[in-house]
């Protein structure tokens, strides 16, 4: 929280369904495909701590997103340690939360991850992304997964965003 | 189920432990790391039908698999669409599996998927999977994703594993 202190860095609100948390204009908008019995799929588990446990930080200036991710026992892959699917996904949502801090709204088009060092379940890792690119419609984004002291590379990955014209 | 009958292909059983589902043996081995309270990643939702709705099936002489999957409602992305991580975990998951059929115990390294069409929550959806090559302890794999009418490509992804050396 330290680093939001000088107004840089903002916190994300979290949210368990898309429509609580667009304004009314956007609800309207998505009222077809909308559904308020929908969860967010980072937000599915019922129970406390045991999904993912996250918090996102934002630099709209430098165009960057942080997330603060602890993966919980409800994230399981191979014995002990977070689902490749797990970790992609959250490299996904805060990749996406960059690209559209830059572009506004847009599509997922590619998503390129790297596994270097699996992640222990209950772990606390940083998840920092930033955008590289943009060219017309096409944003690259780029990111890391690390221990919260620094020291192991968990993950890398590379995304592609389109942006979506507006009606 | 059809295809199963002439045993080429084989249904696989669903699990939400790991250690359920594992030989005496490998359940000593990964001892440190397994906890029964740990959930498996793609079975972490306690209500029936609202997740990762699959069932896998396998080829074990072509070295394939394939997944029949329904996300449910509580994997929601954009409003009304599955997450592109939960279509990623599934991949992932599907591309494993081929993985392990065709070299035993493998890690993930790579994965790399590419979204031309989002998927409806609630749609059915074929997931394709094979392996393409082997090099060494390198095993390179890909999969699809297709609407259950063969009509629409969803999603398309390659993945690279490597073999575990053994104790």
């Amino acid at each position: 929280m330290e680093m939001t202190k000088d107004g840089t860095w903002k916190r994300l609100p979290s949210y368990r369904n898309f429509l609580d948390h667009m304004p009314e204009s956007m609800v309207q908008e998505h009222a077809e495909n909308g559904n308020r019995e929908n969860r967010m799929f980072l937000r599915n588990t019922d129970e406390e701590g045991k999904g993912f446990e996250y918090v996102m930080f934002v630099n709209s200036s430098e165009k960057k997103m942080v997330c603060v991710f602890q993966p919980g026992p409800y994230l399981e892959g191979p014995p002990g340690f977070a689902h490749g699917g797990s970790i992609a996904t959250m490299l996904d949502s805060t990749l996406g939360g960059c690209a559209i801090l830059a572009a506004g709204r847009v599509m997922t088009a590619n998503l390129n991850v790297n596994y270097k060092n699996p992640v222990p379940l209950g772990s606390v890792v940083l998840v920092e992304t930033k955008v590289d690119k943009i060219e017309g419609r096409k944003l690259l984004i780029s990111g890391q997964v690390r221990s919260i002291d620094g020291e192991t590379l968990h993950t890398e990955a590379t995304g592609e965003r389109s942006t979506v014209l507006q009606a």
